[in-house]
C-alpha cells in the first residue's frame, strides 16, 4: 500500500512539518518576548523573530524548487515542546526563575529546528538537491548561532549569581 | 500565588520532565529497533536503550540527592516527538526510505535530551549542586556522543546514495 513512499516523499513530508512549526515558532515568540524580564532575552527573542521570518521564505523556496505549494503538516513535536514552554510562562509568572525558564523553552524549541534542518540538509545531498541543501545549511547555521547566543545568556545568569 | 517559585522548583520540575521523557524513550526504543531495516541501526538503538537506563539511574540518584521522592511529569514535547517518531514507522512501513525516517527520529529525540541535559546541568551549577551537575554532565556528553553516530549513520546513507 505504501511501498512506492520514498526519499523524496519523506523530505516533502518533513518540509511541511518545519514550515507549520515554524509558522507556529512565529506566533510563540512575541508572547514569550512579552514575559521576558531581562531586556537581553527580549532582544534575543526579538531577534529570532526577524530570521524565523527569513527561515519561513527560505522554506517557501524550497517548496518552489520541488514545484510544490507551501503546505504545513500538523507537527505534534513543536505543539508539544510549545505547550512546555506555555506551561512555564504560566507557572512561574512573576518569579524569580521565569526568564530561566523561558531561556530553557527557547533552546528546546532550537534544538528541535537543529535536528530538523540537519536531517533535511542530509536527504536534500541525498537527493541531490543542491540549491535546497545550500538554503537549509543557511538556515541550520542560524539555528546554531541562535542556540549558542541563548547558551551564553544562560551562562552569564550563572556567571552572576556565583558572583553574588 | 506563585511569588515564591524559584530557581529549585524549576530544576525539580524539569527534572521530573526528563525522568518521564527517558522511560517514554526506553519504552519506544525496542519498537525503533525492531522496525529498523539496517543492521547498524538496530544496533544504535540498542546500544541507546542500554544507555537510557543508565540515564534513568542517574536521574534517580539525582533525586536522592534533592531528598525527593523519583516522580514523572507529562513532558508533552517528547510526547509530540515520539508521536511523529510512530506516524513515520506507520507511513514508512516497508518502504526503502523507512531506515531515514526512525534516524531523523531518533536525532529529533537526542536533541531534546541535549537541550534538557544541558539546561538542567547549567541550573545545578547555578543552584551549586555539584555532584549533580557531574552526573547530569556524564549523560549529557552520553546524548551528545550518540547524536554524533547518529550523524555518521545519517552520511554513510548519503554517502553510498552519492556513490550508486
Amino acid at each position: 500500500m505504501t511501498k512506492d513512499k520514498d526519499l523524496n516523499d519523506l523530505f516533502l513530508d518533513t518540509l511541511k512539518d518545519i514550515y507549520f512549526a515554524e509558522k507556529q515558532i512565529l506566533k510563540a515568540l512575541p508572547k514569550m518576548a512579552k514575559a521576558a524580564t531581562s531586556d537581553k532575552l527580549r532582544a534575543a527573542f526579538d531577534k529570532h523573530h526577524d530570521e524565523t521570518e527569513g527561515q519561513i521564505e527560505r522554506l517557501e523556496r524550497i517548496f518552489e524548487l520541488l514545484g510544490k505549494p507551501a503546505r504545513s503538516k500538523t507537527c505534534d513535536a513543536i505543539v508539544g515542546i510549545l505547550e512546555e514552554g506555555k506551561e512555564i510562562m504560566d507557572e512561574y509568572k512573576g518569579t524569580e526563575a521565569l526568564d530561566a525558564g523561558l531561556l530553557a523553552a527557547a533552546q528546546a524549541v532550537e534544538h528541535y529546528e537543529i535536528s530538523r534542518y540537519g536531517t533535511l540538509k542530509q536527504w536534500a545531498i541525498q537527493l541531490r538537491m543542491k540549491d535546497a541543501a545550500n538554503l537549509l545549511d543557511e538556515t541550520l547555521k542560524q539555528e546554531k548561532k541562535t542556540d549558542e547566543s541563548l547558551t551564553v545568556l544562560a551562562e552569564s545568569a550563572v556567571n552572576l549569581a556565583a558572583a553574588a
